[in-house]
């Protein structure tokens, strides 16, 4: 896949984006830039999910973005998504890429050289590295560090977006470690103005 | 597909069917005769979930029974199930059509008869119909009656499975409507001896 389109990554969020709805902060966050958006939400149902995603799709696609729904592979298909991510307890990846050929794009968690080893063997498009940073978005996110994203970034041929607290403050120092682009939730949706946080990160990423 | 199916469609329960496991759950509603089995648990995550359906569904092989995934068509898919029931708020039922092709197989809940005609027209092979009586297991579930049940399955040309509140002292009456078979949780998974309990169930369903 080009790596480009995990450039800006972005995952709105019901609460931290609130009192935007999903869909308001996707259409701020595209409209910042970002180059791909992925669908999170544990409380909504199938049906909702798919509807959403399907809406998200055709925003993301107006914009030359990509929508990614986690999780739930099914309703990533069943919503023309582009892609659907993957983590360590979701599906088992191999099973998935049988069930969603290319061009359809699979990514997949990866805290260890070792699970991006498999990842790679089991047919990921991407790579998601974190926690890099602390962070109140997962209760157990395990922190890895700019050195463990760097140790993943170097062993693997696949393009990685890292994720985990990552902010204005410290986009530089994660973009120097060569990974592809930042997946960020707060640091968009959680400010006052996403899409002026979007632009920002963005020009933070454009090497001087 | 073939009604026999749907004769006795065991829903094992991880609190009803307490302290047995779903796995024991299935192995005893199985060894009573059971006909199918659903997996249906929210608490596992995709890859649980998933690698409990592979498990079940040898098991159900092995018994010449059918193994449905309710909700997650993807890890239906995954595992190699028989099929994957779909509540009303759950994927699209055309969209999941068009994932899975026959012979998969794909239930769906209707509970009037406008249900059973979309289900139909957007390629259900078979409908779940209630619930039928008063039940502790769906907090939403809205009883139809035996005559609402009747109702549906006059009216439609799918097999259905009668659910809900359904036990031994019902199962007549149920079958009574022309329903293909009985879906129940409580009745096999909540007894002391859940083999004994679908035994009895299927006797009182051999017309006499």
């Amino acid at each position: 896949m080009d790596p480009k389109i995990l450039t800006l990554y972005v995952i709105p969020d019901r609460r931290q984006g609130a009192p935007r709805s999903i869909l308001e902060q996707t259409a701020a966050a595209l409209e910042g830039g970002a180059t791909a958006i992925q669908l999170r939400d544990k409380e909504l149902s199938a049906r909702e999910l798919t509807d959403l995603a399907s809406r998200m799709t055709e925003m993301c696609r107006k914009k030359g973005a990509k929508l990614f729904v986690n999780d739930r592979l099914d309703v990533a298909l069943a919503a023309g998504a582009d892609g659907c991510h993957l983590g360590q307890s979701d599906l088992p990846l191999a099973a998935a890429r049988k069930l969603a050929p290319r061009p359809f794009l699979l990514g997949r968690s990866a805290r260890t050289v070792e699970q991006a080893r498999v990842a790679l063997e089991e047919g990921a498009d991407y790579l998601g590295v974190g926690a890099v940073y602390p962070t109140g978005t997962k209760d157990d996110a395990s922190v890895i560090g700019v050195e463990g994203l760097k140790a993943v970034v170097e062993f693997t041929s696949l393009p990685v977006v890292a994720i985990g607290g990552i902010g204005s403050s410290s986009v530089r120092e994660v973009m120097a470690t060569g990974a592809s682009g930042v997946a960020v939730v707060s640091a968009v949706v959680g400010t006052p103005d996403p899409t002026a946080s979007a632009v920002e990160l963005l020009k933070l990423m454009i090497k001087p």
